[in-house]
């Protein structure tokens, strides 16, 4: 028992309360909130925002935080509030480094550059943006330039801020294999696309019935709706208030029978991560998941590792056929898991398939390099970004909304993000080739069994919440920290399967 | 322009922003929280309570308070500001008189009292709920002595929280009147309920269709779907973040076709009034209606004067026939305004007619005096309603559920609120006397005409918000304030000439 945790106690109360209030706004807004509702509420956001970064930085939090950080106090602690008191410190290391007025700015720019990005992104209008852009990129390089210490530099403040376990050295690394491995496999994978006939999921599947498969598929994976609710929202997220009121979002579409299916996987994935972790750590600064990667990674699990598989949808597809029988009577479970698993490049990162969607993460991560490194301008961005889809997917968008305008992070001033997408995906494969070895995991699927499936990722990773890294969680689970070479094989060894390479 | 007011300002954001935090977890907790969610959620509304009353009461706003109520300040204050200091004074009252332990471990208890009532209400165990009652009367009376000054009686005190037009003595004289006319109408309009007919309310109605038509009325009435969104919720109920987010709910039910239209009816009469409030006053301490009565009566109004008249269905009640063509083949619209209007004596509260209503508020009514006087016994209360319930009525309740355990207001500590209920349709029919003065009023329904009504009300009761109180509003829209006449002529005609008596 620490007295100076004690002390500390109730700022961390305050701040989780006004940060849960935030994410319930954010949330509502997302979901239920009237059109016009926006411009009051974001005043009441803004105060909440201000109370929130005033419960952190005070002299009394700074105060106790610095005794706790010091060794003679860290001994007291428990491996819990070590947790704490570490994520705090990077908490208030990153508030406290931009002054109040910056941080007030910026908040109000990005938020006014998210409707800009918008309508540019509507009106195909690039040059209306980009002056936004410049603006928020120029907070960006300031604010990372105000942490980069020991000649760190900016880009690599701004990736720890998603995930401590991976830095620019370990990036690069990964993203050359990506490069080197992929780009062949998928062109050659794209040049055998028109052998898999996929134009049943272009007919129409009626709501009603899509909303009730797709919240069926969520309870099957294990979604426990006493915990959680899910809804519609304009693009599929989680998000959680505590580990017992998790909430998705799904988006249907008539004509894609495909779309909301495999979001409700992806989005049951999060919230199982999220609905895991252990009672004792939620509503704590280490209560939710620990990184965006292995946020990531779980998602990308469900959905693809397991989602994607013929063993998963064995006992399911009669059903499904069954809420659409004109629509899917000639398609066997066969030729729906290859139209399921079809593959080539493409223009749209939120529409890719399992194989082309890394090489989206390598160009927007070679481009947000090129930023910080001051290597591009804000207007030849455009013109790197159509030359590296053609380098890459041998394909050149023929706008820029289609293009450079296609992602809200950055209009958000969220760079350092998009690399946590793909290194989800490494660290999924990562564990389900540990997982098919210490488990009959297959055979789990085949039998509907979700169970033993859900609890080992509980028990080895879920239940810790951010008290572990990324690493740590690997090194633990399967004796091994981050190695993409199963990622990498995890492809190869699928696509040229499916494809008969 | 005053300077103290200025230094005010971020207390009372604060204040609001906290409020309105509040506000959408209660709106989140019927519409849309999943199960389990309360227990870790009821934490963070703690902590956000708490930082609301701390937010009031510290000796910066005290002093400033102090200030700005003394003569020389006011002179320089607008009249918006005048109202916001005389709110403020009545909150800071309320709030100050009451030591912040007491405060908590009443709320605590209230919350925890509203799941003991529930669960009283659905075993019929008023035993279970007695001692729980008990202790939140034995806080009331405390709460209410800490601030009953000048030998005012404690039921006063809590009078005053909803309405501030109206004391015992003003609530005697409306209720004498109540009794002594509405008993015998009553009685005499329930030995004749036999001759109106009313079964085909209660044939099967497809519940997308009664959702699509209550939206439907919904906005003929005016309410704006940019500034406001319907849910569903157990209750039906409004609740607004400011006049721009303005929320209401409905309960369908499948086969009772008046339900869920008239309860949207009465939430959109309660929406319209905080949507016409104007925009210089939203999100201020007078930013809502002025009284619960005041709001009553706007519900009330669109409900019961107008929504239950022949007038009113004219132009609509084909539309309705056409969605139930089956179930309303044979009901002519003359038929319909019988069966809509139809009373007689009643044992729920929520349920009954608008004949039978006040009769019931006054029973209420009655018993919290005897238990502020200290002349019931918690233990004696149901023999008490239930009497009054044979005397009033002629019917007396065959189990506690559907007698003293209806009602959730007392498990909350909400005494001195039914009234408002009462007085609302009191002010309804003063103000509907008044615009059939000066407005072709039933001309503009049968035209489907509802924007001069509408107009009107908000150029004469919506947009001031709580800077003028229900006299004041009544003294300048009608020249004459408060008058109970109105309504019980109003009841009197009504079915007078309904039921043919």
């Amino acid at each position: 028992m620490s007295k100076t945790f004690d002390k500390l106690q109730p700022y961390l109360d305050k701040t989780m309360a006004l940060q849960t209030a935030r994410t319930l706004f954010e949330w509502d807004d997302e979901t239920a909130a009237p059109y016009e509702a926006a411009n009051n509420t974001s005043k009441v956001i803004g105060i909440l925002s201000n109370e929130y970064r005033n419960s952190l930085i005070n002299d009394e939090v700074r105060k106790l935080l610095k005794k706790l950080q010091e060794e003679k106090e860290q001994a007291a602690l428990s491996e819990k509030e070590k947790a704490i008191i570490k994520e705090l410190g990077r908490n208030y290391e990153q508030l406290e480094s931009i002054p109040a007025e910056e941080y007030r700015a910026f908040s109000e720019l990005a938020s006014k550059s998210c409707r800009t990005w918008a309508r540019a992104k509507k009106g195909n209008k690039y040059e209306d943006f980009a002056p936004i852009l410049k603006e928020i990129i120029g907070y960006k390089k300031k604010f990372a330039g105000y942490r980069a210490k020991n000649g760190k530099k900016p880009y690599e403040v701004l990736l720890s801020d998603f995930e401590e376990s991976f830095g620019i050295k370990e990036l690069d690394i990964f993203f050359e294999k990506v490069k080197k491995e992929l780009i062949p496999l998928l062109k050659e994978v794209g040049s055998k696309a028109d052998t898999i006939d996929k134009s049943y999921n272009y007919l129409n599947y009626d709501i009603d019935k899509q909303k009730e498969f797709c919240k069926f598929l969520s309870g099957y994976l294990g979604f426990d709706f006493n915990r959680g609710v899910i809804a519609e929202s304009a693009h599929p997220f989680t998000t959680q208030l505590h580990n017992h009121d998790v909430r998705i979002t799904d988006r249907y579409i008539e004509d894609n029978l495909e779309s909301a299916m495999f979001s409700i996987i992806h989005e049951t994935g999060h919230a199982i991560y999220e609905m895991s972790i252990d009672d004792s750590l939620t509503q704590t600064l280490v209560g939710g998941g620990t990184s965006m990667g292995m946020h990531e990674s779980q998602s990308r699990f469900f959905e693809n590792n397991i989602g994607r598989s013929k063993e998963f949808w064995e006992p399911l597809y009669d059903k499904l056929v069954a809420a659409y029988p004109v629509q899917l009577k000639e398609i066997s479970l066969e030729h729906f898991i290859k139209g399921i698993n079809k593959a080539a490049p493409s223009l749209i990162r939120t529409e890719a398939d399992e194989l082309s969607y890394p090489l989206h993460i390598l160009i927007r991560y070679e481009i947000e390099k090129m930023i910080f490194n001051d290597e591009v301008t804000v207007d030849d961005l455009p013109n790197v970004w159509n030359k590296k889809y053609q380098e890459y997917m041998g394909i050149t968008p023929p706008d820029n909304t289609s293009g450079i305008l296609q992602d809200t992070h950055w209009s958000m001033g969220e760079f350092g993000y998009f690399p946590s997408y793909a290194i989800g995906s490494a660290v999924a494969a990562q564990i389900y080739h540990h997982m098919l070895e210490v488990m009959p995991l297959k055979d789990y699927l085949k039998d509907g069994n979700l169970t033993p499936i859900r609890e080992y990722l509980k028990d080895t990773v879920h239940k810790y919440g951010a008290t572990k890294n990324t690493n740590q969680i690997l090194k633990d689970m399967t004796g091994e920290e981050f190695n993409a070479d199963y990622y990498i094989n995890y492809l190869k060894e699928k696509y040229e399967l499916l494809y008969e390479i």
